[in-house]
């Protein structure tokens, strides 16, 4: 019988996984949160991924349970745990990517550089951290947040009054230096239950609005000692922190040459969609890969080159049906990735990848093709 | 909504052609044989493909209905078609794939190069034919042969006596000369409905026990007259027999250095699985495009070569599973395809493609990542 992945969540991401699951021949089986989600093909079930029974019934009929997000609750996790079902990553991995003040003190433990932080429970104590970091910071909540949600740049602790206000007694917000960069790296790694790891070359990315627009990858202008920094502070959190399957490690490269730990994912990560045409092992077979517990595969790029551009919103006037005739004829070359999700404003609907032997061709290809779904 | 692709049939072929839909947003629907057919994920009915009313009644519900195989009925195609359905490859050339007497007979229309070839209705006409091609030839069941089946090498018209026998009246054998070749290639070509065409490079398929083993893409040490005539005579079939989705023409090379044509397959075809991974757009996603009468896409080569080896017959002692951890092991940069069928002897379960820039390494790591599953 085929091993049984079980995924929780039906996004986009689960959507990912079902094309190397099937070259595999593995059997995925997706938890999904309702009825014609992204990963709709290989939903199994459909419930509340925050009721333990619903997630429980779904456990007993897979041999390991992964993840689309990493929203499930701890306390669900461990009830897994507890039944013996294999879980990766698991609860114990997983709190670092729940919670921002979690990963920053453990990160700190394991000597990985990153920003000046602080836990701070009131306003006073932001103002002191702004006031002795230039008057600014990044104020984070530390749960919850993603694509920019949660994050608010602070040149006074009255912009996170509100935040404060909203606080349970005994938590609190995390403040960040605002780290003068030069640019944002990611670094993608997997790591097996039994230890083994492998690194992905680390990649250029291009934020707009928060969220995640472009990945040049490799990273233009790596230098060899930069290459290697990064994939050893990849390793080092996905040792240090026992993460099993995909790790994206979202880096800070300042203008003094050090990088700095901005934030981590545990599963396959928009950082790292490029791979899935511009590597010999895309992040989604070697994530599936990594939580079977099988040996993991060549990171190896296929092409010089590999341009990731989101398709950001989606179409304004026409299906993306009608889209995909137009990128097709203008952009032969061009990969396209589709989430069967309806367009709105702001929203990811699909990417494009583009390999080659010329980094500016590839720029200009992906975002052309990316920009006839505009 | 998305564009709904019907495929008739749920062998590896509909199976692989999954992981395209979901990539391009397409609602893929396999109308099966049985229950856990290779292409099961997408199975949406299950039926008997020679009952019209079973094929009518899942046509009703897609855009474009398509093959796993060529053995549907002509008048199952042409009820459809008369509903208005559309349908690709449609009756008229699809019946060149399934009658090979039709077919030589109408590439003998066509121009096309082929080996020498008769109708015979009787041993004593074969006799002639044999007698005017040295004594020897092949003879071969106009339908329903695959993979060898339905083709025997004879050096004296007895040797087909029984096939003769089973004949009804007014049917025939077909018999061609035993083409004195070197090796043996094949064509891969798209065509899209409104005529757009494009080809891939030709390769060289290797036979064992005239099932295809080994594809070496591009074929090695191919002039550009070679390359040139092989993609101009795979145009001309595709244009002259209205063929529409994938073309595969299967062609002998002599010594003299002709090219003639052996067989023909209107879907995706064993000889392009080495497209998956060593074309920019493999043969699935290509089908796909050209029988939804989408724009075609990049043909170009990922890597200098490409090597696909067949999985025949699966883990003598072992489960594929276990096989798959063997491979993924020794070898990591082979990419396995598995049918998710079970292994007997001499049944194809699945395939590796390995590229790389020397043919020889290449070769050798495909060959050995398959024999994992021995």
């Amino acid at each position: 019988m085929a091993l049984r992945i079980g995924v929780i969540g039906a996004g986009q991401l689960a959507r990912m996984m079902i094309a190397p699951a099937v070259e595999l021949g593995l059997d995925i089986r997706v938890l999904a949160e309702d009825e014609g989600m992204s990963a709709q093909l290989a939903a199994t079930a459909v419930g509340d991924y925050r009721d333990v029974e619903t997630v429980r019934r779904f456990a007993a009929e897979v041999d390991v349970v992964t993840f689309d997000h990493e929203h499930v609750p701890q306390e669900v996790l461990r009830a897994l745990v507890a039944d013996g079902i294999a879980v990766h990553p698991g609860p114990d991995a997983l709190r670092f990517a729940q919670d921002k003040l979690e990963m920053r003190a453990r990160l700190a433990d394991l000597g990985v550089p990153q920003p000046d932080w602080a836990r701070v429970e009131s306003p006073e104590a932001l103002q002191s951290f702004l006031d002795a970091h230039g008057g600014r910071g990044v104020v984070k909540t530390p749960r919850g947040g993603y694509d920019g949600k949660g994050v608010r740049v602070v040149d006074n602790a009255q912009d996170a009054a509100e935040w404060f206000d909203r606080l349970e007694s005994g938590d609190a917000l995390l403040v960040e230096e605002l780290v003068p960069f030069v640019r944002e790296l990611a670094q993608q790694v997997a790591r097996r239950p039994s230890g083994e790891s492998v690194v992905y070359p680390v990649v250029e990315t291009v934020q707009r609005g928060g969220v995640c627009a472009e990945v040049l990858s490799p990273a233009p202008g790596a230098s060899e000692k930069l290459i290697e920094v990064a994939a050893r502070i990849g390793r080092e959190i996905a040792e240090g922190l026992g993460v099993t399957g995909m790790l994206a490690v979202e880096l800070f490269e300042t203008d003094d040459e050090r990088i700095l730990v901005n934030e981590l994912a545990m599963r396959p990560h928009n950082s790292g969609h490029w791979s899935q045409d511009g590597a010999i092992t895309g992040q989604f077979e070697q994530h599936l890969r990594a939580v079977a517990d099988l040996p993991l595969g060549d990171t190896s790029l296929r092409a010089p080159w590999a341009v990731m551009v989101n398709i950001l919103g989606g179409p304004q006037n026409a299906t993306m049906g009608e889209r995909l005739d137009t990128v097709m004829q203008k952009h032969p070359s061009a990969k396209v990735h589709t989430y069967g999700k309806d367009p709105r404003p702001g929203r990811k609907v699909g990417h494009i990848n583009v390999t080659g032997d010329d980094l500016d061709d590839a720029v200009y290809e992906a975002r052309s093709a990316a920009a006839c779904f505009e």
